[in-house]
């Protein structure tokens, strides 16, 4: 069974427009290259009741769940408090962060610097792949900072443990109109089960009208789905298919 | 009270980085220049339970909700018959829409183009800005097409309804660490309460650590903090006010 996931994306400045989210776009390209299903994507507030009500619910309906940002020392950082509260147990000072903390800082390691070492009852510190970019985990949520850089940084140095088998796809170009492709998509859909199927039109493209997406977890049966596709466009309908 | 927001993205094609989202990216910009708070994004699939889960939950918190996609002609449009549950109406055909589409397509109509003047019960055609550009709402849903080209023409044509007096934002830009802003931040925030204030790290900034934000629907109070939170910078730190 393919795994699954969420990101959840917290801040108040992304949904205001004060920074355009880099995170979740880098995450979705990630996710795909490692053959996990992303199948929800949240951009909320810095709230506590906001982040406790999202997580539990992705938490326990995908596989994995990303968080994105509210992780700093200042007021206006919840997310550690908002994971808590949504499995319930109570924020604590982790010995390990506040090991790693007293280690970068130094002698210049001050009270607000330690509120970084803060995390949920029984979160556990990923450090495996890369020990310089320690993530912490509570269960099958992955805390990750807002800072792209260093949100990157964090998601290469973990991702390895995400890796599912890749997907199959493969995309159609089409010189056709929606309407008259929707029951020619329909057919092929009747005839080769267990394949799904995209239509996105562009209206800006150079030589296509729609782009048409085929999956399948079974490659024989993506061939087969692509070749009665082919069939079934007129020609001069057909631009090219992409694998 | 300043009017809230929800964008719910409807796309399999988002979630699995086939295209990257444009709308509501867009939408984030449009929203704030309009005085709306915007406080959620949701990319979700193309699964009608999901669909209707979102905009049931969105519609009863928020003052507007925005729907991108899922309004084509092919198998995987199901963004009508997702509102249409969320809402517990049937699905029917629009005379208004089935007129407007008739115009459109002329004698090239065919019953492919009609599945798109399906619309939950109850739906009203919004064409008073744009006539050219209708929108299909449903209470306080404006249901919008994924393709961004019509998505950006679509808002633009409906969007004057929102508008709502303008936020008041000030940036502080800071050479500090956060922890040393973060008691700051917080005796600025117990002086001049009705203040939000928002603090992000940026590593590659040229000339400065931090971007602190303040906020307030009273401008007075705006500035009264910005006041307050320049005279507890120490020299050199604070860089520069935008307002």
């Amino acid at each position: 069974v393919r795994p699954t996931a969420a990101i959840i994306v917290i801040g108040d400045e992304i949904l205001a427009g004060k920074f355009a989210d880099e995170n979740a776009g880098y995450a979705i390209g990630e996710l795909r290259a490692l053959g996990v299903a992303l199948r929800r994507i949240e951009v909320i507030p810095d709230d506590l009741d906001d982040i406790a009500a999202s997580v539990r619910a992705a938490s326990s309906r995908y596989t994995h769940v990303l968080t994105s940002g509210g992780i700093g020392p200042t007021h206006d950082d919840l997310t550690m408090e908002g994971i808590a509260r949504a499995f319930d147990v109570p924020v604590e000072r982790h010995p390990e962060l506040e090991r790693l903390l007293a280690r970068y800082y130094g002698p210049r390691l001050d009270p607000n610097h330690l509120r970084m070492a803060s995390a949920p009852r029984g979160a556990e510190l990923l450090v495996s792949d890369h020990p310089e970019w320690p993530v912490c985990a509570f269960r099958n949520v992955y805390i990750l900072p807002g800072i792209p850089l260093i949100f990157r940084r964090k998601l290469d140095a973990i991702k390895e443990r995400f890796r599912a088998p890749p997907f199959h796809l493969a995309r159609v170009y089409a010189l056709a109109e929606e309407a008259w492709l929707a029951p020619r998509l329909e057919a092929v859909l009747a005839a080769v089960p267990g394949v799904t199927i995209g239509s996105y039109p562009r209206l800006e493209a150079p030589d296509y009208r729609v782009m048409i997406t085929l999956e399948a977890e079974d490659p024989s049966r993506l061939d087969a789905a692509v070749r009665e596709l082919e069939g079934r466009l007129a020609p001069g309908v057909h631009v090219r298919t992409e694998r």
